[in-house]
């Protein structure tokens, strides 16, 4: 397997990324494929030991920022390493792309200029994977590609979702259910009404909505919802949990005796760190796209971006994207 | 003033209802009316010292529980404590009414069967008070009373959420924001675009988009959106919060060491629990019904009682049922 990785995606690249890419070429044995500016590059490589690893620089001219406007970039900058990795994997020379670089800009360029869509799929989504309390991950979408949904984008997301689930994931029989504002049926708004009774009349396994709590519960492995609405609980639960340690940090400090306390809870707050740690998952698919591509956090660290190759690993031993699309064939049959 | 109690309303009630009723009279020296089922309310009474206090005790036959269904108990239950408390409030018999019973029943009766809508609202919305990390306490509106809200409904809870910022919660000048996935203007769906468009040619003090996690440092003091987003958002800060203690606590006791740790914390994990714990507020304002109704949770203790009844004591000084009127009739005008 050959998994392309953008050099030139993080906040701080390329250090994370070409020592994420050396730490994946180690654990998992694939060929890494490391695209972006080879000078800056090289020095970063050199600092690792990579005898054995199966590791190749490609080098792309170009590189985008955070500041850079997804709507332009695909035109103003056609030789990003955005563009150069994709097209590895549109031409068959890669397996699947990663990047923890602008999602905007990774979305607009999968979507209309190098992967494009699978064929039928009338939007791609982008996903978070959570790690929930009975210790699964599943997977929600959309959590930002789409803001004012329809109804049949929805129930596409939720094929798309319950295959990766089933296929990348491993769950077995994967439990699809809509983000809602309370489990009753009547509850939901009117986009919520209409998805719901096309994944009811589907074969999915359709469990009805699911609030937030029971979400992080783990009740249903595939979350779906609008693309403003899932951006939304995405960041309100990241956002929730960074205050809520934050809070804990300064009244533990603000007193001697917790002080103590909290030192030696260092190793239980390590381990709770590592639960709600989204670096362990490291990045997520945007599906719908004729390829596989996984995206990371901005703020990725190296093991962030080891493991976002990693799923990009599981998803091309899925056969994820050949999946989504003969499921949407035997639908539109 | 003369607040009226639902005493039927808490998931135990009216054990904590009756007792945060004592506690508020003595804590303000208001007339507290405690409605509801005189032969339950009486023995509760009787455990408490109620020497000096201003109580009364207001026979309502007939209570509402978690279980009736919001659509009919306005017809069905004509007699219960909701209708009796809110038509002391029409009647001028009471200044406020509290209750921590059934969200949607309260709402229901307040619209439709007693206080009604004040002049010029399109629609009551249902709100939130949040504690955030500066110390402010702001407010969140709608959380759950309206879903697919047009653009004009969330202008209005902007203005009825700004009033009640600056007339109950002492806030100056208090910014408003519309809750979104991003805070360039170009983040947001088509209702957040609309109703922004909507505030920034009004007078308020717009400050634009704002995302969770700037909502919770306090960047905005009125945080607008509509319910089907503010009630998924809001259970979303709940889950998160209550998932990550428990997280907490499991690998804080799955350890000896930071068992003792844990203990020796206690203190400081008392002081975070006090800052997030929503019982410190007691209870949110519904706004636009033609009178102070504060909605409390089912699983309010006594504490949680006195605490809304806290809240509707601020409105009330506040006038902010006349302000509401004003504010809407002005910009009517």
């Amino acid at each position: 397997m050959r998994i392309a990785l953008d050099a030139m995606g993080s906040d701080t690249c390329p250090v994370p990324d070409v020592e994420g890419a050396v730490l994946a070429a180690r654990e998992f044995g694939e060929t890494i494929l490391i695209v972006g500016d080879e000078k800056r590059i090289a020095p970063e490589l050199a600092k690792h030991d990579t005898s054995g690893l199966k590791l190749e620089v490609i080098n792309a001219t170009e590189s985008i920022t955070m500041e850079d406007k997804p709507g332009l970039v695909g035109k103003s900058k056609p030789n990003s390493s955005m563009h150069v990795g994709m097209n590895l994997v549109k031409s068959k020379d890669a397996d699947a792309f990663v990047t923890a670089g602008n999602t905007g800009a990774a979305m607009t360029i999968a979507t209309l200029f190098t992967l494009k869509r699978i064929d039928k799929v009338k939007r791609p989504a982008l996903s978070s994977l959570i790690r929930v309390m009975n210790g699964r991950t599943i997977i929600m979408l959309d959590i930002g590609a789409n803001t004012d949904s329809k109804p049949d984008w929805l129930f596409q997301f939720a094929i798309m979702g319950q295959i990766y689930a089933q296929q990348a994931l491993g769950l077995q029989n994967p439990k699809v259910a809509l983000l809602s504002n309370g489990e009753e049926e009547t509850k939901g708004n009117q986009l919520i009404h209409e998805a719901g009774d096309l994944l009811k009349a589907s074969k999915m396994n359709f469990v009805g909505n699911i609030e937030p709590k029971e979400m992080l519960e783990g009740n249903a492995d595939v979350i779906v919802s609008d693309g403003f609405v899932g951006n939304i609980a995405i960041k309100t639960l990241e956002a929730m949990g960074s205050t809520l340690l934050k809070i804990i940090r300064q009244e533990i400090k603000s007193d001697p005796i917790a002080t103590v306390g909290g030192l030696l809870a260092q190793r239980a707050f390590r381990r709770v760190r590592k639960q709600v740690d989204p670096f362990e998952i490291g990045g997520a698919p945007l599906l719908g796209v004729d390829g596989v591509v996984i995206i990371g956090h901005g703020r990725s660290n190296a093991k962030a971006i080891k493991n976002a190759i990693g799923q990009a690993r599981m998803a091309v031993k899925g056969d994820v994207i050949q999946s989504i699309s003969n499921g949407l064939k035997d639908l539109a049959e």
